[in-house]
């Protein structure tokens, strides 16, 4: 049977259960707009993310994984702000409803909903090329958000995780075909898992938010980033490349430009090591220090010893 | 000179200037995402709608109109919960950068921002067909939004405005190459205008709050939006299309169908029609009451004393 438009969305409502549900929600999707409370003293934290078929996903990917990476990189934002995520508006166009994909796609926003714990406060439908735009809502206590502007001259640079994991994917050009199951169990050693279902450090990042200075999302590549943050905080940033942890079998300077891996890079005082790694092992995320603010606003970047330039960022349209 | 797409960003937030600062923004556009204050004892209330050239706008549209009408049509979606419009988060795929069109457009959102008092928290920019999603964030007093599910039997109807202009527009056909400046002051006589720059009633319902039922936004059509309406509260209406405001040149059984005329159409009780219209003066907003919420769950119009059956709603994908 062929959904019209009203029928395949009250479909995916009643598919989404709980999703739709929560003490913070006075009204969720079916009405012109959903209708949030906020506890006491928190702010609302909002961020975007639009992803295009062959730019942010391969065109031929399953469903289930490119609904779970959409959900994904718009609670990397998050993360990178120490806010704790509430819910999420999902626009969608696409060509055909006649189509398992967005069966599938629905799924895989349910599967990311229930692991970042973000409801689904509604959406919008409509005809045209594949384009899916989620924009995601949460909290912080006032005045505890994460700036990239608020980096300090002699802080330590840190970074989550391991970067290349989309490098190698783009390398090999698998196209999987596993479910989203499957692959959720391989995030730590599979590169199209980590790419598909990159696992945004929220818990991690808002533990740490008493201790953090500037911080920022590295989705657009290290250099970028890092060049972001600097111009922001008005400092500059002195880079040793030996610590940084990379994919197996890519090359330090392979992952440094443009890798959209939904870490987290922060700064923070030198006194506060012991707390940071502390935190680290207790929410089991991955850290490293891999440089320093420095006054001079330039960022320069060593590796062996021998001054390195990487290449900078992901421009969509160079 | 072709900037980048960072630049470009840039130079787009810079322009926007105090669209992007209020007191309610801690953080606005720039960071990984926004942080915003909320008044006390406030709801939170949240809607996005997305719009693909010759789907919701003619392709050939100036960017200026497609910017105003992007926002107005999610501004509509809060003036149906009655609430107010706080901020926005506008994300747009396109092909190049290197186009007037994204100046205009942006012109176009700065326009509509200032004229329905919605600052500009944020976006995404990246390479894809055109498409563009704006998600709103209004606030209302707590219990205080204006839902489709609570319409009582024995209400009135009550409609905003004069449907048609949409279907005027789209039946000329005109490629309006007038700035979005002339236009606006066009937008009671001349379809194009009411077309591109929707003036969503956000002022005039927030301030009938206290006695309103049920509303909707009336983007889908009068008779689609009434059968949601009257599924959400579980009950029927009668109606009576004589007295429906028309756009000139159009019969009433022409704008009944699909049209997105965005306004907005509620319930109240028949005790509340001075209190109502003297809002309705004190907007400069034209209402009607075009009939009666009735228990049967079944919707019938007469006109001109016949039972007839209008078309129902716009589906994007029929």
């Amino acid at each position: 049977m062929v959904m019209n438009e009203f029928e395949l969305i009250e479909q995916l409502i009643r598919g989404f259960g709980d999703l739709t549900k929560a003490d913070f929600i006075a009204t969720g999707p079916g009405d012109d707009a959903a209708v949030v409370n906020l506890p006491d003293d928190q702010q609302l934290v909002v961020s975007t993310d639009t992803l295009v078929p062959d730019v942010h996903f391969p065109a031929e990917a399953r469903g289930d994984l490119v609904g779970f990476r959409s959900v994904a990189i718009n609670v990397s934002d998050l993360a990178a702000m120490g806010a704790t995520p509430l819910g999420m508006t999902v626009a969608m166009t696409i060509d055909s409803l006649a189509s398992d994909w967005i069966q599938q796609f629905a799924h895989g926003i349910a599967v990311a909903a229930r692991e970042f714990n973000v409801k689904i406060l509604g959406g919008n439908l409509a005809r045209g090329p594949l384009n899916i735009t989620v924009t995601i809502q949460g909290s912080v206590p006032n005045g505890k958000a994460l700036l990239r502007s608020q980096a300090q001259i002699g802080d330590d640079i840190w970074l989550t995780g391991t970067l290349g994991a989309t490098r190698a994917f783009l390398d090999e050009r698998t196209n999987p075909q596993s479910s989203i199951e499957t692959l959720l169990s391989r995030q730590d050693t599979c590169a199209v898992a980590r790419y598909f279902l990159p696992h945004p450090r929220v818990e991690f990042a808002s533990k740490i938010r008493d201790v953090v200075h500037g911080a920022i999302d590295v989705s657009d590549g290290l250099a970028s980033e890092l060049a972001h943050l600097t111009k922001a905080s008005q400092c500059g940033a002195s880079i040793s490349l030996n610590g940084l942890p990379v994919w197996r079998g890519l090359n330090t300077m392979d992952v440094v430009g443009p890798d959209d891996s939904y870490e987290v890079l922060f700064t923070a005082n030198e006194g506060d090591r012991p707390q940071i790694l502390e935190l680290a092992l207790l929410t089991y995320t991955p850290v490293v220090i891999i440089g320093e603010v420095v006054a001079d606003q330039n960022v320069s970047y060593t590796l062996d010893g021998e001054s390195v330039i990487p290449q900078t960022g992901f421009d969509h349209f160079a």
